[in-house]
């Protein structure tokens, strides 16, 4: 089995590696496009089914809108088309025919109008609620779907940036511009909790500089959280669109004094990118590390045996735990291959990031135990078979808990705070991180020019407003 | 409120009112394209978690492939690119640039290569199992993709064909050629189960003729479903691709015998077009009928009251039922709208085709009684609240069966035997409905000219035999 790079030598080749070793994603024939491999796809189904109900819980209802956006709807709001003009997937032709034995474009089949694969879908979404929005009673409108959505990228990363993206994509529509801000941050908050509980990521939150906001957005709010190569992730970003898009697509409501106003706006949306996320801040240079609430596989049993009739044994032996563990909702599997020695097996669930894996053999039998191992910290432990369900349990509790004061502790560590711009510049080459430094909007752009940093973000509490006005978070960014 | 054209006075128009009536779908800018509305999509919803619990529990791994298709890939299946070559979405730009104020296509952004917005996944599915195919024990390789096509059709209609829409397609290779046809039988069968248990729907399973099967495919088999104006809808359909696209990919793999040989494939999909038979089949003059275990509302209460404290009355009275009914997954919805008097909304529901309606008023509280509403009968029964859970309980299962029952009912009704060819024609054109009649495969093209009826399949018995090889059961059909 091939050995990983290890990240200190060259992370970017780790990160691809370990996409690879551990059948996450694929390469595709399409040009910046990752083929998203069963166990990468089911981290997915995971993080979808939890944030669903989530959203669900707080009156969010799925709907599905075309992807073929009309050109003309992109360019109606006049940050937006400038935001994506650049990398933009667009169908001009319906038919294909055949010219002297090869298979062309046909010329009659051109569109009059050009359509765009949804970037995202604010357009064709405000377009829609024209038809939907006339009254106050029909506010709040909360819409969410679950969606592909291309960005034509240059340079693509899997996972990280790739051309076309799943993600999920709320758009919300209010009377008043209080109730649309607040929700902004009710829903940042949301995901901020969420990604602490379940992928165990500790996210900065903050709202992204007027150079740095989605094309369109009056502000935009943002999740961020520090890579093990020190440089930072954009996670999750909600924006206060205000009546940008209510204006451009002429959205009107009848208000409780009769009056006609612009609704008022907020869309979000967390990506398949939050995959890689999970890569580069829990992996090590053994694999994968995944926290066990989202782990396709929670436990991998591991029987170590020269023969059928010793198989069979050690499955007997331990199918009656596994059947708790399945009723108490945990995921296993075993893996009973012959073709692999067991050596191979522990390596193999090493770098696909099996939070426990239990392995077993005739002498555990004799003794009534297991060895139990944790990804996290690579131990081993022999435990005696009786506790072993609540063992499982706690073990998993523990390993999600270690996980996110691992990456804690890691952001923490890596956060700097400096004043002066040489100590600045010498910080965001050679440490990387996380650097407080001044804020001046005027300085931005010459900062990234020097120094290839970015304002991630100015940090905010828990109301939306900003800690400190006058400094924000810069950091190398992905 | 508007109503409903008679299905009998025009069944196109009852259909299209209908969607929107209810709120399952919206039109859209793109054209032959639906905006999907979120109560038609939790009715899409609960399909696709019911199918995909089922998918998994036989060995289907969900993964995501691009939607992005090389155009060259589409071609290397001979039959394949004819039967899409005309309903493709082309990419062939990346960029928009402003122009004279305006926006136009980027003409340096032209792709050498355009991409077609996959019809289906087979090509680039089966490019990918060049590199996951080796050995036998690769094999059976079961992979499902939930996700969204692309066929640019010139006639479109809600849900039954539409230019982009949402399915499910799993694709699957095999060592030899019995296991890969005996699983597109297999599946075809937990398909017809699911339509009978949760959709209510009484499928005819049979399979295509040469002139209708799948392009690319050795044998198409089907499920077809008699909507009541008597044309036929294909419902699903589940291909023997036999060594087809392995050939045309180069998929080979050595097998136990440690020779090289080519996979085996099948491929099968369902999609929202499904949404259209729950319409047209159960569907009657006052709206929607849902069968109650894919009703994404499934019992509605509706208040009866004159001001806010006798509504207050009426909830507290019903709330310890509701609460019962939540706990036995019973899905409820309180429609406690000011602004709508009680008739109203009877008839909202009715459209909407919620199962069961709890109408209560002032009365009711004093006579410890509830009003039950049956939608499939229009039924309306006074019972005593200590038997409420249960009745629900049982309504909803009578009302799942009986839905069944006619609509089964229907179909036979509708199922002629004719030798005769005038007879033949004059059945089609008058009375429609299936209609069993010979089969040679040499009139096929001139009776589809001459009446517009298409052989919807031979039909096959659970081993996927054809139970009469002489007949076909023709229709006309969407």
């Amino acid at each position: 089995m091939e050995s990983l790079t290890p990240q200190s030598t060259n992370f970017s080749e780790w990160y691809n590696q370990v996409i690879t070793l551990s059948d996450l994603a694929d390469k595709s024939p399409t040009k910046g496009c990752i083929i998203i491999k069963p166990y990468g796809y089911a981290i997915w189904e995971k993080i979808q089914s939890i944030l669903d109900q989530k959203l669900k819980h707080i009156g969010y209802q799925n709907a599905y809108f075309p992807m073929f956006i009309p050109q003309s709807y992109l360019s109606k709001e006049s940050e937006h088309i400038q935001g994506f003009a650049k990398e933009c997937a667009v169908v001009t032709h319906t038919k294909l025919k055949t010219d002297n034995g090869g298979i062309i474009l046909d010329p009659n089949s051109k569109l009059e109008e050009p359509y765009i694969i949804r970037p995202t879908s604010e357009t064709i979404i405000w377009h829609t609620y024209k038809r939907w929005i006339h009254s106050y009673r029909d506010l709040p409108l909360k819409i969410n779907q679950w969606c592909n959505v291309c960005r034509w990228e240059m340079r693509t990363r899997p996972f990280l940036r790739t051309s076309e993206f799943l993600w999920q994509e709320g758009h919300s529509a209010y009377e008043d511009y209080t109730s649309a801000k607040n929700d902004t941050i009710n829903i940042l908050k949301l995901y901020r909790d969420f990604g602490k509980e379940y992928l165990s990521i500790p996210f900065i939150q903050g709202r992204k500089t007027l150079m740095e906001k989605f094309a369109g957005a009056e502000q935009t709010y943002t999740l961020e959280a520090l890579m093990k190569d020190g440089k930072a992730l954009q996670c999750f970003t909600s924006h206060l669109l205000s009546q940008n898009f209510s204006r451009a697509f002429d959205v009107k409501f009848l208000d409780k004094n009769n009056e006609l106003q612009y609704a008022y706006g907020i869309s979000y949306g967390i990506s398949t990118r939050i995959i890689g996320a999970l890569i580069m801040l829990h992996g090590d240079d053994h694999g994968l590390i995944l926290p066990p609430k989202i782990a396709p596989i929670q436990v991998v049993i591991i029987p170590i045996y020269s023969n059928i009739q010793e198989l069979n044994m050690i499955k007997d032996y331990i199918m009656p735990y596994l059947d708790i563990l399945h009723s108490l909702n945990i995921s296993y599997h075993i893996d009973d291959r012959e073709y692999f020695h067991p050596g191979y097996k522990y390596h193999h669930w090493e770098i696909k990031g099996v939070p426990v894996q239990i392995r077993i053999g005739k002498k555990d039998i004799k003794n009534n135990t297991v060895e139990i191992f944790r990804r996290d910290t690579m131990s081993k432990t022999t435990i005696s078979n009786d506790n072993l369900p609540q063992t499982i349990i706690d073990t998993l509790s523990i390993i999600q808990d270690n996980i996110y004061a691992n990456a804690l502790h890691f952001t923490q560590e890596n956060t700097f705070h400096v004043d002066d711009y040489d100590a600045f510049k010498d910080k965001i080459l050679h440490n990387k991180g996380f650097i407080s430094y001044p804020y001046n909007p005027e300085e931005e752009e010459k900062i990234k020019t020097e120094t290839s940093a970015t304002v991630r973000c100015q940090v905010i509490d828990d109301n939306g407003e900003i800690l400190d006005t006058k400094r924000a978070l810069f950091s190398q960014s992905y």
